[in-house]
């Protein structure tokens, strides 16, 4: 237990939010969180070694750290406070000895986050580009059923072979699937849109039977339909959620490496995450804000604001 | 008379609109009002003592009133002219001669709207953080009875004690119904949301007899029928209308001290805002514009029209 | 034949997208057109002469064409594949030999799409300032009927003298009019909104005939109505559509000379666009991107996507 | 006498320097200056039509007000208060009505210049492009015999024809010399710096008699012995000053049209400025901020550092 | 001893430098330093009360510790490494619990530095504006003789009563010659400049016998010749350090509220901290980086690097 | 040759700097090199795989090429004009086909100047990181004696393993003297400073008899006396130059990885490179530019202007 909490570190009625440390939430940090692991573990995975255009998500975690300062803890919307219902730490950075090689790093990733769950903990964690999913799921999956997966994106990230890898961030879900981490078939995608370099880039989500739901499809029937029919795709099975950041329009995410006009509001991402609630989320994890793209910090606020509204469904 | 109006100041069919000085809206500047009073007084209160986290706020009036110049004269959605439904005059900055102290800051902005309340003239207040509503409010509803309010803003602002003190931004409307300044059961507050400190933070706007509506009940039910309500509920009686920037989403307003994600669009503020005519609005003001987070003029942009359709529905 | 394409330079899959010159979608770069004309040329007119308030649309295309490096091939919303539909290059710049003087600069950007018909072309355009397009439609429509056009702005640009000019960029649809260029009857204005100089400033456009459906219609009958009302009223006649950028809101816009708060998002422009399939278009235009007014190239960017919509429906 | 002045609108010490509107260093505004002439009149002339490359300078004089507010009163290094030296206002814009042709616009300046002129005001001028000097010597020297002058910048802008005008911001001088303005025998011309187009563009400099002092003369024989040469040359005559901010390291002034690396710091700058002090300066510039390039407004606050230099030397 | 130190936190060749919370010099982190007190304490003091003009400086010591990741260990200009001479931490910030109200402030700060003192830590503090320092003075000066002081700063910061309050950030060395805390013939101003608002405002320094060195100065002597000087004044005298980022130029820290054009470069500064090697420094700080005005990091990054030069020689 | 050379494409005289496409110095573009050779070879490295930190030099090439427009032909300061005293071209980029794993990234780096040094052509090259000095070395030095170099850089990038790797952009040079490509006694090191993360970090340098000066013997000596020490080291044998962008002061160049405070002017930078004619220059390079961190293009400016100094070099 560090002084931090005996000095009610994240209490803002007692003390102004821009002062100390950008923990997590103005969460207690324990990169050793063996000692006294918490039911769920916020932490971060500074790398982009897997980006195809635009670097920078490296720098995701320290920047989606410092504008989660602006949040509190008690979820107005739904009445939850996540920081009472369950314990919840800062448990630190997955961060990568040897970064200059794709296949190592990643794992690296899973040894840690296989620790992560050696100690029983619920992982919420912030990318990083999205291919550290990848090791993630390897971790979580490992020796048990495929997961079910609510994944809200710009793009279905189940390429194949690009500038000579299998491992970058357009193709995790893929690799999932073939190494069976994911059950397809009760994988959804929405938020989906923007173009693909060969018509028949994202043919894998499809011939693989997961339920892709254009942006057009989200317009048409309204987000609380198509979030109420992927809850029932995956019904009560264990599931992972990822949010990558850029299924938002660039005027809520600018700062992200591949952005797609045209994407979702806030107000959007956050019904449909609330609505996850009652689901078996066995980790969740918001990737790549990338902050050298960034304008005013709001892409690294919403990222924060899209990881508190995960904490309050994986904490009930 | 000055020479500016002269020369035809305010008519951007005849001088461009970057030129000389910049008042709202291009309007006449006349800090002595008292001498030529205008029916409608447009002004700052670079005040910014009261936040709570980012400051700026008292940077505010000098940045709206520049992004005012891109403001035209009729307003095309409701047809009406404000510059010439009545007289109106930018009556400068409530200015503070002693900033370094919470209390007597206020006492001075009191004084500035009871000279201004005392000329006859009608305020248009443009922000400053929110503590300076709570002197406004003294000056205008100094003994009379209560005002009804229509509010629009992501936070209730009805909170208590906080870092010691009463009177800072998150907490003027409590203190405004304590001293019988407003009527709380006609007093509606749109666009709550975001987090809270305690699960009982906002309980005052809901004890007092408040009608709180969150975002989600905005989305669901949509601006007209919330704003229709809203009118219902003050009906005919003397209101002051309050708008804080931070009711936008942030990707309409970064440039604030307390961004919270999943606001309003500014369709929809311009909606509400328009629907206010008729009513008898004894003030109004736009608030917590911070220009030091703004990112390339946008929170100001949008801060100077909140005025200009405030200014549509006072004119009227 | 350029060596740039024997290296098959616009495939992602093969070449990173940053590396380069930035051409429009990374197509093959043919100022001297003539000599193997695509079937749709794809072009810039970096000039900005004729700007009311603040200047920098000269450097649109030079930004636009960098941000498009982000583009991709096939539209999953359309299927459409513009590339591989019909044939398209970047066929350069209409520049301006003596940029001082706005009526001549309008002669020499005449001359460009004169030559740029001449070779069988179909041009989609990239300003530049709104003024541009009056040459663009001259040289289009010289010898032949009026067109229709779809005009997707916040201002209806068919203003008169204005700072002691006809052909400044909020009035180049009135001389085009005036000069037999397009039909008013069958120009459709959406997206218009703002406050005007004058009351009568947008009567040209109503007495004229244009259909002119302002942002609140567009809010409460919804995009699809309004744009197939438009569809109905341009038939199958042949036509033009300009969009400009400013028709968007600001917060998807910020980089722009004359933005007006609470305009289309994005997912809106898209959509409209698409319905422009089928349409006999004989020319289209993105105009008025700012880059030096612009917040990390997100205008840039949602041009690029707009002219890449626009490309798709041209391609058909 | 306006109000501003009765509540001693230009004391810091009373009154916060961020309140109210931003007239150059807090001073009394005067458009109609006939009626009260001031003997210095600072006024800015906000037109950017000719600059042949990045537009911008329009903006110029709003903004270096605005950072003007940062001034003081006496000078530290020199002791001179010119406010109190001397009577000063800020006299307006020299606006122009038909920014759409380059030699009518040069013709208004003029005009407006002439009024000042006949006011027995001596102008110190806030650009606008650099093109402006030339209509202000215009109506400076009219009738009389021609002047010399100071000229610190990065270019001679003795140059000819470009983009087919002799009138653009590269080439005022040249002009002024061929219309008996200037004595060239008496114009210094310190800190030419950068690459040229061709090897005799600045012949015309060197030929009619112009003593040229590169940056690498200024960095060899020191500020000191450059302006002492330079005072030397001018000696007792009646000059202007002209002060182009791109003389300076694009690290103290990025925000300008065609930066050169390699310039002046601000301390040699300003220690030149200081040594024209006794010069019989007739009129001054400083041209060239254009703020939709500057960063963090240090363009505009060096701007307004350097008039309040001239304004010094110009006061004593 | 936390967990970070066993996982070798502070050194880089292990762990990639953007990972984990950003400490000062990526040091471990004791906000209860009593326990384990390091003979040197880095801390911050996230307070901007005093502020004049622009505020901001509250944000100072989280964005310090941000850019200070950038930092090494070994100094290669004098071979020390302060992490190696003596026992260094980050042990947190002195906030303030009830921040509307400025003396109360600087007593609760008072209270930080008293709790430091008694420890038996030296103290190296980033502000926060600069009235911070003195309550640093009254807690570290208590019961003893008054101190020397280096100061490098533009402003003499001995001024008087201002906006009605006598602690602002432009006072605080007058008062604390008043209250005895500094013996003014040992106190050294190094770098002033700018304009003053009245002729004496400075006179405080001058009468008292305080050593000012204007920026003239140090361009004329040097640096070297300056620093010389003030070391022999101070002698071997007990002194603190006190070193406000406003004494860069403007290029070098724009981020900061009352910047000066015209002041030192970084190799400047650097040199004259070097030379305060072997001086009795009881204290130092590093006062007024505002990151809300700030480009790039840049005024954070010579905040962070000047505290880093003052390490060196307080470690020696 | 291309239609634009027909088109005068590189003559700012007939043509807006601002229009067509950004080739390095508006120069022609031509991948395909080998079919008509220049002397001398303009192109780009985007990689930036062997960063340490920071990411984001990849897009150097584009922003420097943009930047670029802004040069002329004829060195004012040496009255060289390259592009007539020699052939030369923009050859395009070195691009990686597989960027996800360093060394063979390298490789084939080491191809494309392998045919670049096959075609007759010597290159002047834009980074990337630093870590892409290695591979050109390797092509340049291939088959012969070892190369001199002059290196002027903030770091002297002989490290060893770090993070797992040899080949990062701190360790290019020791790798290059183990395998023969240069001659460590022939090697200048210029600007070296900034803290190191062990003792013994650039131990290398020293003891392999490169001769190192430190920024602070720059400061003492001046530029003059070190160039001039440097250009009698390496005297007339075939040498390198590599300049790393960050050895300018942050304030000249903030868009790079890892900054250091106290670095050279552009005036010094300038003067050191021009002393480098007559020298046996067979290639160079200017790396570390990172767009996604620069301000205002000042970094990529300078980039833009170092490479034009060094063309001037390599020209005659």
């Amino acid at each position: 237990m560090t002084d931090r909490e005996t000095l009610d570190f994240d209490d803002p009625m007692q003390r102004p939010r821009f002062t100390g440390l950008a923990t997590f939430f103005r969460l207690p940090y324990r990169e050793d969180f063996e000692a006294d692991p918490p039911r769920i573990g916020v932490c971060g995975v500074p790398y982009d070694g897997g980006v195809t255009n635009r670097p920078g998500p490296r720098h995701g975690p320290r920047e989606v750290r410092n504008q989660s300062s602006l949040m509190r803890r008690v979820n107005q919307a739904t009445g939850v406070n996540p920081f009472q219902a369950t314990t919840v730490a800062d448990i630190g950075d997955a961060w990568i000895r040897k970064p200059y090689e794709l296949v190592g790093a990643h794992q690296e990733i899973e040894d840690y986050f296989q620790r992560v769950k050696a100690a029983g903990i619920r992982a919420l964690t912030c990318g990083g580009d999205h291919s550290v999913t990848l090791p993630i799921l390897r971790a979580l999956a490992a020796g048990g059923p495929p997961l079910g997966m609510i994944h809200i994106d710009a793009h279905v990230d189940t390429g194949d072979n690009y500038l000579g890898s299998r491992f970058h961030h357009g193709a995790p879900f893929k690799i999932a699937v073939d190494e069976g981490l994911l059950d397809p078939k009760k994988v959804v995608q929405i938020g989906i849109r923007g173009a693909l370099y060969q018509r028949d880039s994202s043919k894998f989500s499809f011939e693989s039977g997961m339920r892709v739901m254009m942006i057009e499809e989200v317009e048409e029937r309204g987000w609380r339909a198509c979030i109420d029919e992927a809850c029932e795709i995956v019904g009560e099975m264990p599931i992972y959620v990822s949010f990558d950041i850029d299924c938002l329009d660039p005027a809520y995410a600018p700062g992200t490496g591949t952005p797609e006009a045209g994407g979702l509001t806030m107000r959007e991402a956050q019904g449909m995450i609330r609505r996850l609630k009652g689901l078996d989320i066995r980790g969740a994890d918001m990737v790549e804000v990338s902050p050298p793209f960034d304008v005013g910090g709001i892409t690294a606020l919403n990222g924060a604001t899209v990881m508190y509204e995960l904490l309050c469904v994986m904490a009930e």
